[in-house]
Parts: C-alpha cells; structure tokens; sequence
C-alpha cells in the first residue's frame, strides 16, 4: 500500500483535497476550490481538478493512490458511490462516486462527512487508540460519526449515524413542527442546527420576541447566530434561557439514548454550536447527565475534536 | 475448535444449559433447573449443575468445550465476567463469571441475554447472513441485542444495546414519572414492559379506571396482562386505546431512532408484548413508519425472532 493516501472533503460551497501520510495522518499537500455550480457534472469537474492538483504538489498522479476517499455532507449510500441526500448541493440520487471514477480512473470511496471526520478522530486525533467511540457535530447541521468495534459504522446501506434526523417532536397535525433541510419534520437538527437556530431566532424577534439578542445584533437579524444567543443567555436573558434549555434538552437527551444504546468509550463533540456556545454545553452536560443510564456512562469520556476542519479529509484518505 | 458448544441462558428463575451444534445450530442435549436462592453462591450452584448434567447427556466433561457462555437477564461488563446489575436475580456488581470459572474449571464468556439471543439469531434464525441486525425484545423486560458489522456489539464495557434503559420522560420534578426495575426514571421499559403495563393497569383500575379490562379478568386483578388489554383495544376500549397509543409512540419512536442512527439491514421482533399483541404492534409500526428517516428505512425489512426461547442458549453458546 502507497504511503500516501488522497482525501477529499466535499461540502456545500467547495471541496478541499489533501494528500495524507498514512502512518502519522499528516497533510502533505492541499488544494481547496469553491464550486460555483452545484449540478454533479461542475462540481466532479472541480473535486477531480483539487484531486489532480494536490496530487501534483506530492509528486503524483491521482491513480497513484489506489483509492480516492470523499467524505460528502450528505446521506451517502456507502460503497455504491450514490449520494442519496445532500441538501447544501441541493443533490437527490447522484451517482457521484461513479461519475468521479470515470474522471479520475480511479477507485472512489465515499462515505458521509461526519463518517471520515469520525475516522479521522479515531485514527489520528482524539478517539486514537479507541474502538468504540461516537462523533457528535453541532454546527451548521447536526450529524454524528460512529466507530465501533474498531471499524466504522455506515450501516447497511451506509446511512448509519443520522442523529440530526432522529425525529425529536410528535408529528401530531395540531402541533407547528420545524421542518428540516432533509424534507422531513420534527428532526433533531431542524432544532440543534446553527442555521436552523438562526433562522428560529430571526422569526422569533422578527414576531415581536423580546431578547437581548436584538441588542447585541444593533436590530440587524443576519448578524443573529447560537454564540450570540450563548452570550444572551449568560446574560440572563429569558428568550435565550427558554430558547437553550430547549436546545439544550433536544441534544442532551439524544446523545443519553445514542451512549446508552451503544455503549461508546468517549463521545468526541465538534462544530461550532457546541464548541463555541459554553452555555449551551453546560446545561446540554447537565441533561446528559440526568438522562444517561449510569452503566452505560460509566468510564465514559467527552472530549473535543481534536483534527478540526482536517479530520474529515485525513479520515476520507484513510477509509477502507 | 470443539464441534459442540455449550451455552446458558440464566434468568430470574431458572438455568438452562445446552449442548449446541457448532455448525447446524441444533440443540444435542439440554437442561434446566429452577433456582430457589438468588444468591451469587447458590445460582454458580445450580448453572454449574445444569452444564454438567447437559454435557453428560452428550458425553462430554465441563472442560472439553473450551468455554462456557453465558446470557445472563441483566447488565453485564463483557468480558470481565461480571454481572452490573439484574434486577431479576437482585444482583448488583457480582462477578459472576470468575465464580463460575472457578467451579468449572473453564473460561467463562457473558453476555446479556439479548445481545446472546441476537447472535443465536445471526447465526442460525431470523439475521442468518445479515451484517447489521438489531433484535428487539418487548416481553416482562425490554431490550435489544445488536449486530453491527456481522459482529455482536456490545460497547466498551459490554452493556450496549439497553434500549429498554433509554429515558423517554422527562425528569422535572412536577411530573409524575415511573421508576424503572433498574433504579432509575423514566426509562422505556417502565412503560413498556409487560410487567410494568400490567402493575399500571392494575393501579389504574383500582383507581377507579373504566375499561373491558376489568371486565376480561372478571374483577381479578392479578390476571391482567398485555394481551387483554390488546384485545380491549381490538374492541375500541377507550381506557386500551389512550393505553396502547402512549405505548406504541414510546415503542415506534425507540426503533424509530435506533434505525435512523444504526440504519440495519432488520430489526427482528421478540417477546411476548410485541409477538402477542397484534394491535400494539400494527400501532407501533405506524408511529415507527411516521417517525424513521426515510433513507434508513430503505430496504430494512422487520421479522419475527425464529428461534424463540433457544436463541440464548444457542447464541450464548456460539460468543466468540
């Protein structure tokens, strides 16, 4: 096997290639692009091109590596290469491990964003040396990443990990349920997710809401995001009290089921509504831990991502 | 390896060894005694007696199997042997493996019952040449075995898959929330169990409910049990209905999110609850249908548990 390994980390706006070294995880050469065009043709066009392009920084050609990992922010259907869902390319049903192939003439894994990130951690960063571990993201969705048994699980069709979809609100028709970016209602990351935060608080103070979250943004509702509803919060503010032991609920609980349906050895938290809101963490702590059941947490470890926006491509080049 | 195995499924009431088919899963000899002392000492007793009464019914001495596995109706750490916490046998961190081990003079390997009942079923009955399984259990506990990438999950400490554990109320101090057999609140098995939907039933008839319940178990209340209050519902039992409805939604949204996170191939059905009371199951499966994301319900397919009561020992047997 090449001691160098390629990855590819796909999202909404560009793609970021990186040659990997396979024994330390470390970046040999990068090359990001942002792709205008979101139809599968522009955007293989442009993921085949940063391919080409940080091959050539290490001194080689994309078959040179056998394999071309891609972790995609969408529900990918595993090893078939088929991207079923991915709402920021606005793609259903795209054949894009096939399409690249063709491009590349070479081989390509793809697997869901948080999947690689999941495996990156667990190869390089801080679920190193351990064989149950799950990544929780919070930041412009919510997704996680699970590594069990010392492998990474993607399922049977390789949609496993879709805890932002876990439907968090009964879908009764005399209740008003947030719909989710995936088409569905009353999914955890249409709660959780910084963008759905956002948009929920915007709605809100656009209604009239109280909060001192209208302060903070001098009455300009864009500039509205979760850190500025965590300083809020740690101010006091009821709008953003209510609005956090909400969100704070939502996730402590989901991620009490996910540890005590599987038992994981740490739970890696990443994205920016967790990492960058110490409120909401706090009090998301406070649920997990009245919520877990205490022999499922027992020896359990939280930590943070350690890799940051790296881990997706070391573990995207690093996947079976 | 030995062509026969030997396996253990260890309840509240009574141990039942098996002389097992390494290669058919057949069942060659069995045997089973009841318990009357419940404690650590008594119960090594009686196991230790069931193996070797079984094994001389196959011709065969304790030591000659290799190992001996055991399932046990309760929280077990794995590989250490050591029993958490079954409330059916009233114990607590009883190392039960290592006392077993020294009376037989063989490795012993536990596992919870259900995660043994799921690998019986991987091998020989409703999962056979499936990767990634989960077994629910709904009978007097509920519980769920997991077969993740063709291998028995079982976490970091050995008690994965304690669905029945996952906390499904809110714990604020001005609900009334129902405690669990396991110590703790709110957990799915305290509204989902067959024993803990009869012991509420009972109250709430004795507290003046009106329902056909009553009038199935002619005024006796010991008598009731889920299947009566199925058939209550079949017959459009308001008291049934309001009961099987909060139920089921418990139920459907449980598999609901285990699919969604896990994305198995199947989800195969055990217990008494589940198997006996056809309207709460065809309940569950809408709320279930209703609430699973769509692309983790792609292809999953649910089945009914095929080797019923055996599938413990023949799993538990079969533990790597």
């Amino acid at each position: 096997m090449a001691a160098l390994a390629m990855g590819v980390d796909l999202g909404g706006t560009n793609a970021r290639a990186a040659v990997v070294d396979r024994d330390t995880g470390e970046i040999v050469a990068v090359h990001k692009e942002s792709h205008r065009e979101r139809t599968p043709e522009a955007v293989v066009g442009v993921v085949a091109h940063v391919v080409r392009r940080s091959g050539k920084a290490a001194g080689l050609e994309p078959a040179a590596f056998g394999q071309v990992g891609v972790g995609v922010a969408g529900q990918c259907l595993g090893r078939t290469g088929v991207v079923l869902n991915a709402p920021n390319l606005g793609w259903r049903d795209v054949p894009f491990g096939e399409l690249l192939q063709r491009e590349l003439g070479v081989p390509i894994r793809i697997a869901n964003d948080l999947s690689a990130a999941a495996w990156g951690e667990r190869r390089f960063g801080a679920a190193r040396g351990l064989d149950d571990v799950a990544l929780v993201f919070v930041g412009s969705g919510v997704g996680c990443g699970l590594i069990l048994g010392g492998r990474l699980h993607d399922g049977h069709r390789g949609v496993a990990g879709e805890l932002g979809h876990v439907k968090v609100r009964p879908l009764r028709p005399d209740t008003s349920v947030r719909r989710c970016g995936c088409g569905e209602m009353g999914c955890l990351e249409a709660y959780a997710s910084g963008m759905n935060i956002a948009a929920r608080v915007r709605e809100e103070l656009s209604a009239g809401a109280v909060s001192l979250v209208r302060d903070a943004v001098q009455g300009d509702l864009d500039r509205v995001n979760a850190t500025i509803v965590d300083a809020a919060y740690a101010r006091q503010d009821p709008y953003a009290r209510a609005l956090w032991d909400e969100v704070a609920d939502l996730l402590g609980n989901s991620i009490a089921s996910l540890v005590t349906l599987l038992n994981p050895a740490r739970v890696i938290l990443g994205g920016g509504v967790i990492l960058g809101c110490p409120e909401l963490l706090g009090r998301l702590r406070q649920v997990f831990d009245a919520k877990v059941s205490r022999s499922a947490a027992m020896g359990l470890t939280f930590e943070r991502a350690f890799l940051g926006d790296d881990a997706g491509v070391i573990g995207a080049a690093l996947l079976d």
